[in-house]
């Protein structure tokens, strides 16, 4: 998978390719998956797994594949954001941790916005954080009815990410994202499916043969015409997401440094180590 | 309540407190209630009532509380504005009518958009006009199932208000939008929470229990959080919410004088005035 | 029909009226119909059709009626575009073709756009493409049990149309609207109507009945009012719609030209032909 020569353009994490286990990238009729693997803790993201998912999709924006998924080893899709990632302090302190972290998220979800090919989320079990928001810049997202769509971000002193103050308002109007974004309600895989936030629900027995043979199907359409009928639709709001997404990051850096978000996240950690 | 001395920057209507007994404000518990008060007249709006509810959501705005609520005594939540505010015309005849009604419409709806916590209407029964519009401005609506929402706009020769023209097609789609602002189609308290108008209804018996329990619940999380995440979905639509709400009101304005509202009015009060 | 005189800043399209049988305009009680009447070939949209229907839409604007709705004969609402329009081609050969299909799309587009009245579609059967599509651009939808909704742009190397890129990712959430305008799958009535891109479903039996008593008792309503109420919603969106259109319509008239939307086309006239 690091055959492919950097090219001299691409940023740095452009040119990495994913070889952590974490992280394993097949490609098969026409379908480049890329599959978070660390089951045992629930699909968790460290830092190194945000940037091999970026550099899984560079690469796939480039293969000869014409569908792209994202999914999930084992019971979990995937349970957000790994907490342990703000636990060790670079030397600049809280302020440069902060100021990282919105770089990477940024660039994260600027890899979302603009993946140029039909991009399906196949939701295998419960999604929590930053592995929601973005669901609102998929194209299609099929869930298993084990999954459930969980924001957590008040109760952890934190803000929405992945452009969902803006995407989840338009997709389920807005008083749903509301209690989504600012309350935490979580949501069944049915609720998100009556909302929009989830284009059809399977049941969990049934899950992955229905979804690959439909996905199957859809890899044998002309792709040139599908990559255009996502950029047609994706055109006209790519510049508004950039900026959502700038502006959501920049309030995310604030609040990584504010006494709710601190005393929110040493209490979780506390919580989990007396488990 | 109207110990709170009068800030020299704040607009006239910003410095009264409700001192009717048409509306009662409570604060408990990090909840500040906000209560329509006029049950034998369906809690219709008199005009002075909406000079009352701009004082108060301007109060909640500066208090202690976390969430604010808008709710309403008695069987209904609102019958909408008090067509009776129309029988007495003012010394500047029809044309000065309109156009005080009009400055008046958009200070209130104003005050909405720019509402900065957490807002949440607890509809207890039928809302009707100017009640339902609003809704859409609101973070969160919880319904009974008795609830039921009506803008008969076309019916009384009127226009729609309170950001609906805008909000509904957003939050329902165009097509259940039109049938209700255009047609005047009253929806049930399902149809209402399929639609995404209502965040979730509740069994009349228990909806009282239910909801306060939740928002108990909710007023824990960090305020500083959850007016930050709120503000942060609003800030993108806030500029194009005032300009909404000035054609609105511009185009209610001219309605105001046309024949078919004063035909329509003067055909609903002769009834009410036969019951 | 043709004895309005045709007004000297009309475009050419704009005086014609239908004068062919496969297309029939009624008028009564407050409503003008027009109806598609080509049941042999499920009202598929032959070139002459689609002026025809600008026509119609054109004096629907301009005469007494109140509330124009469009409809079809037989069991289908509209099969789309006639295939065959893309089997004759002009001297200027595929380019020029792709050229003039091009201009009447987007000018028979833009007539939905700019209508002035309530516009209701009574779905009566099936509908697929161009069809499925401009009901964004409706007011109200009403639809039979039996109706579908189609859009297999993608089978047919074609990309979008009719503003569905902008309208329907509003109205059903990018995730439904995606995998109906980007993977073609076919909607019932049930989920185009859960999804929003339907007002409201009526058992076939009763359809016609129901249908018609309603639109009848709305024609009643002020007319003016009505109109007004209309374009106020409509106004918000009426630059953003001319621009999707004129957007979707060059790169359709690339995709025309392209070797995957002729091999498709030549594909489907060819098992057309053996049936």
């Amino acid at each position: 998978a690091s055959s492919e020569s950097p090219s001299p353009e691409a940023p740095a994490a452009d040119r990495k390719q994913p070889e952590s286990d974490t992280l394993v990238v097949t490609s098969e009729d026409g379908i480049t998956t890329i599959r978070l693997n660390r089951p045992t803790k629930k699909n968790a993201l460290t830092n190194q797994m945000y940037h091999d998912i970026m550099a899984a999709l560079q690469a796939a924006s480039k293969d000869e594949s014409v569908i792209t998924v994202l999914t999930g080893s084992g019971d979990y899709y995937c349970s957000g954001n790994d907490l342990t990632n703000f636990a060790s302090v670079p030397p600049g302190g809280l302020e440069e941790m902060a100021r990282r972290g919105a770089v990477l998220l940024r660039d994260f979800v600027n890899c979302f916005i603009d993946f140029p090919k039909p991009l399906v989320a196949v939701v295998n079990g419960p999604a929590v954080g930053i592995s929601v928001t973005v669901l609102g810049l998929f194209d299609v997202v099929y869930a298993t009815d084990r999954a459930t769509f969980h924001t957590p971000f008040s109760h952890l002193g934190q803000s929405p990410e992945g452009c969902s103050s803006y995407t989840f308002p338009k997709i389920m109007g807005s008083s749903k994202a509301a209690e989504m974004l600012i309350f935490g309600k979580k949501l069944t895989a049915q609720e998100a499916c009556a909302q929009g936030l989830v284009t059809e629900v399977f049941p969990d027995g049934t899950f992955q043969k229905e979804v690959w043979a439909r996905l199957k199907a859809y890899s044998k359409l002309p792709p040139n015409t599908m990559r255009i009928s996502k950029q047609i639709i994706r055109n006209r709001e790519r510049e508004t997401l950039h900026t959502v997404n700038a502006e959501e990051c920049r309030v995310l850096r604030e609040r990584w440094q504010s006494d709710e978000c601190m005393n929110a996240i040493a209490s979780f950690l506390s919580r989990k180590a007396k488990l």
